[in-house]
């Protein structure tokens, strides 16, 4: 499979802005007052726990934002595993523009980093199955985009991406609709060709339901193992199956192993620990 | 003391932002697929957790950017404690305005109460104490204005916003100055009257130094309790002592009880988990 | 079907940037010189020629931006047919509003009418047809969710909205992967579940080894009705089948009639002429 | 006279806002899946049919935006003829900036080219009379100074800008101020010295008002050759004479010929059609 | 003459900027902290000195944006007159927003009133000849329209806005186009017919050639009383004439008695004092 | 002391935001119609008067932002002390770039020099005493955190930069509040522990309480310099001492001759004059 992607352009506004975030109205006055202008560092950022990396570039780019002088060297690219003491790239440059960017590059590079060894956590922990590991619209506000690529980056599948980009019908869009089928055709009828159509479900009937009005996958929401087993053999491939509720490194493999195409978490976006990564000087 | 605030003028842009992200090109087409334009709801957003709440302005600005109409009333405002089945607020007005927003106003309440209720956690735990606990520069990217106010929402006080509000000496600074007297003389020439000036010290000896060239507040790193206990014994009130280091609702009343006066924790901002909250249709 | 929809939220940002754009650095100053603040107009926006309504939400906002005390009356909202001599709506207010917006409110309502009423105007040509007319990525910079919507106004279809949302396979990544099937396969290997995969062919043979790898959709470049119509047959329903090149009302009913399922045209959004509008003072 | 320029600094903002709208939230998820990063490509940038270019410098900026190591040698510069078959300018580098960017920069050149073209049209069919073609305020949202500039680069002059950058009075400030003397008056007291007076008129009657007031400049509204024949007679070089309505290259000459200074037509910025250029891969 | 305007959507922005700049991440930290939510105020905006109104709109906007409910009755609008101890405005609602807008709000009143007096005080000293005041482009950054309007409200006339609005040929133009004349001519064969063109002189031949050449507009740069008579005898009306360098209220009536149209000063914009103005509280 | 710093990535906006303003819709067309493209300027960027450098990293920036091939040596950096006649920069380049770029420049360096001039001046008058010069938030719109930069540019010290990083509290919040002690106390509740209070007292009484309630700095409005001695005597160092009102070069030495820490003006920023600097062409 091709390595996760995420144009440049569409992330500098972020990192300029909490670069601007950080620096306030008078830059970093600790570092201006105390380290000379024409003072250089070298040193590692990295990881202190193990993972998988997401955000390097952004962090390097919040460097280099800084003093377009800063050099680096990768080792540890976007998606790779790291162990604890591995050394992810390498930055030497002016003092004043590594240990002014150092919070802020740790920040990105720290929470996808997070994002991705969640999903990491529990790609390897379904390994043995078919299923694949996706994630929500639960996420950090203005940083979509951004988790959405470390969920890549940690081998996880991307869910949709906003509300424009797939159907998904929820309990109360049937309600108002009358019923699954109902709210599918409704759907059906108003979105392009190469929009497809999920809807939750919490019941078999439901399922069948779904699987008779062709929709395009389904979102079983909070069955148990015996009940997912059940749920593919109605569906015979039929609709991509994805199983949601409760999905940790623990129960993803018993979830997985049911058959379901793939299992969704939110706290992967929402609430997964940051990866924990640091610089290190060495000179 | 005052109830926490944030001017709405402050965070109308990453409202915003928010809701372009999640409405895409072409806004929510399920929604809009399925529920008829004069389809009215009432909801309850409620917490199903125990925890402090944040973000409730933010959540209603959501749905009012989204439609005007749209009326809410607030049962549980911001910096409020909430048990597991209280209702926080009742919304109600044109469904697709309530359906559309729900995932951005959910994403702002469920991540900002996370923080005001991990943050709470810790004040709870060190209530007994004259201490508190504070936050770090450990934020998400853009976030970071949310993010220090949800801590004061939980009870918590603020460190610096940025680089540039206050000083904070750490040690590359001191080994770029050729010590912690040496840094803090560079700091005070530098900055302004208004500006206080801490350093991070791992050693008793450092806080000896740092008390005698009179830095204002001294972040003592990693140390154990009798460590601690030896410094505020050392310090006489002299600067305010901050305490860093695995910081926990387990561990936090044996740090609180040395007598130190702040105990900061990155991971409040950086890995809380999100408050469970949710939106519940009535009708 | 509903009826198209697009959240304000999302072009209030291009209609204050519209109005920025023409009011420049001192505003109206023809207007401002002549009329008198007092000075109150009604007036009729109306069609002078036959067509679809759409971007009337957006001129309305024109006009209210520069003085929210402006009132407009509704007759003939968006994804309305429109006869010469029709009126869209009624405006009255103060004077120096309406006409200083009037410009900006008719650029909106022109293009956007027009793009809608070229759709309309395929797609009542193959009505008669299970085809549906669609539009391409071959917009206005900064228009494209805009004149998607006026597609949708027109009775159109709309195809994907940028690079993210859909796979679309084009000659170059054939040529890149060394053939229909391996495009398809890479692809399949990198998107989540709720991407669709089109590929575009040039000739029967790709559209065979597209459906063999199960392409959800197959743009069928630049082929004559003949041919059309043996890809229908041997497609049997396995894809979506979209035609594109040269589609006009004249040619358009010959390539509907085939049985594609989609007919798409850049011209829609690239070289759509106005609908001719325009205000018309009532005193 | 000067070729026609345009500071990059102006078009940057827009160039990113195209590509932000193209790449979504995810990128090219098509040619990230297929083209590995080390491919290389050259491709021609030609045009498929006779007109004039503008925008070049647009397209290739929407190319190294993507990816700086992108190279460009321009053959036909902007303000350039072109015939069907000739290259526009050559690029190579690596294959995935290229396939990404060819849209965005396809878009900008092929619209801007196509005002540039419809413009160079009609001053081709009037270069034997001393009168220019110019444009209008019709322009399409956001893309106003682009579309200017291609105007200039067909060989047009410009119109105003805006509403702040000459006085323009209308039939509608006419009735206002109760007459075409009246309201040169009350505009020529308001505006600065720099700031010139043009207004419409429908009859000679008018157009004899607006000279014994000095009008800089007459816009003779929908009037035939014959009647703008004694305009000009009229005038005697007292003001800019400006002929408006329906100016095509086929009634172009004829109205020039009458010995007015400008023609000026709205269809050249909210109607032309797209000039055919394309992105011809060879390597 | 018509009141000097500008549109509230043109100066929302830069309001709203202000507002984020003094607010910066955690708001009034002190009146929040002493000052109750129900707190209210009734506060009179005065003039503390004489001169001229500017911006009072923008200011009235920097409270409204921090609380809608905030009321506000204008006494003496933009472009009065204002003696000391004169009540401007009398501003009413919580107090909180009104302590927090307070400084941001007479920011915008005070310098804009200070460019508007400063206007008004050589506009005062030339009232008995027929020459103007008027500005230049030596403005704040980011202020221009703003200070352009306050000329206005002062009793001046706009210069150019920019570098787009109008020909201004300098000494160096001059030197690369080997001539007043040919730099004129130059110019002339590149602009539209509603783009003036002004020529800097400093020798009476200059102007000969200027006027020769048919400049709409001659700058007179720093040209004693005598040689500025001499060249409004030369000019005969031919041009616009416009003198520059020194003006201050002392030496401008001598400047404006030679029968020249305009003095300008560029101090107005980069050098007035701001007008005392403060806010009163009355209860 | 270190020298003034601010990071680059904090003012380009400011700086393109000023070019966008000056450029419009059309850019430089006085110098697109003389000055060919391939024509080379050399300049220097000279004094016309003494004082102190301020803004020269802004002003290359806008000669660069046009024309990235432009070069300049720095003669004298920011905070450099100048005389009339001394050359700052040398700058050589495309004619074209320099010419358009020459206003926007020099207002930045303009202003921002004359505000370190304006605060040099002080802070020479006072040089014998170790009272320093500092600045109030009575600043342009957009441009506090350049003034303020320029203040240190010129020798002085800043004053908080916003209302959210440190505590003032006033005549208005002390009423509310029921006393300085009160208001003092509130505040001291409210806010971090790297926040620093400042209260602003009218009397000797006031000094009092402000030092028994520990008030870290205390601002003395409008005292006489004997009251100021009475206050620095009363104080004993336990608060940093600020008089304001009517600081200038000629007042400053008695006020600072009390033993005050700061003296604060805040016309540096409001209503300082520019400081004359131009370009003169060499070649």
């Amino acid at each position: 499979m091709a390595n996760p992607t995420l144009p440049a352009i569409l992330y500098e506004p972020i990192v300029r802005a909490a670069l601007a975030e950080d620096l306030g109205r008078a830059g970093d006055i600790t570092t201006d007052a105390i380290v000379p202008a024409s003072h250089r560092l070298t040193a590692t950022i990295g990881a202190r726990q193990a993972g998988a990396v997401a955000g390097l570039d952004l962090a390097i780019m919040a460097f280099r934002l800084l003093d377009p002088t800063i050099q680096v060297d990768i080792m540890l690219p976007d998606a790779s595993r790291v162990r604890p003491g591995d050394a992810i790239a390498r930055i030497s440059g002016p003092g004043r523009g590594i240990l002014s960017g150092e919070r802020v590059a740790l920040n990105f590079l720290g929470h996808l980093s997070g994002v991705a060894s969640a999903t990491a956590g529990i790609a390897d922990a379904i390994a043995h199955t078919k299923a694949r590991i996706t994630c929500t619209r639960k996420t950090m506000p203005g940083m979509r985009a951004l988790q959405k690529y470390a969920v890549r980056c940690g081998g996880g599948a991307n869910h949709r991406f906003g509300l424009d980009d797939a159907v998904l019908i929820k309990d109360n869009h049937v309600a108002v609709a009358g019923g699954v089928r109902a709210a599918i055709e409704r759907a059906r009828a108003a979105v392009g060709h190469l929009v497809k159509i999920e809807v939750e479900v919490d019941t078999l009937a439901q399922l069948d339901e779904a699987l008779a009005a062709k929709a395009e996958a389904v979102l079983l929401d909070n069955m148990g193992p015996d009940t997912l087993r059940e749920a593919v053999a109605m569906t015979k491939g039929r609709a991509v199956l994805e199983a949601s509720g409760r999905i940790t490194p623990e129960t993803a493999p018993a979830i997985a192993e049911t058959g379901v195409d793939l299992l969704s978490a939110g706290w992967l976006t929402h609430s997964s620990r940051v990866l924990d990564v640091g610089l290190d000087h060495v000179g």
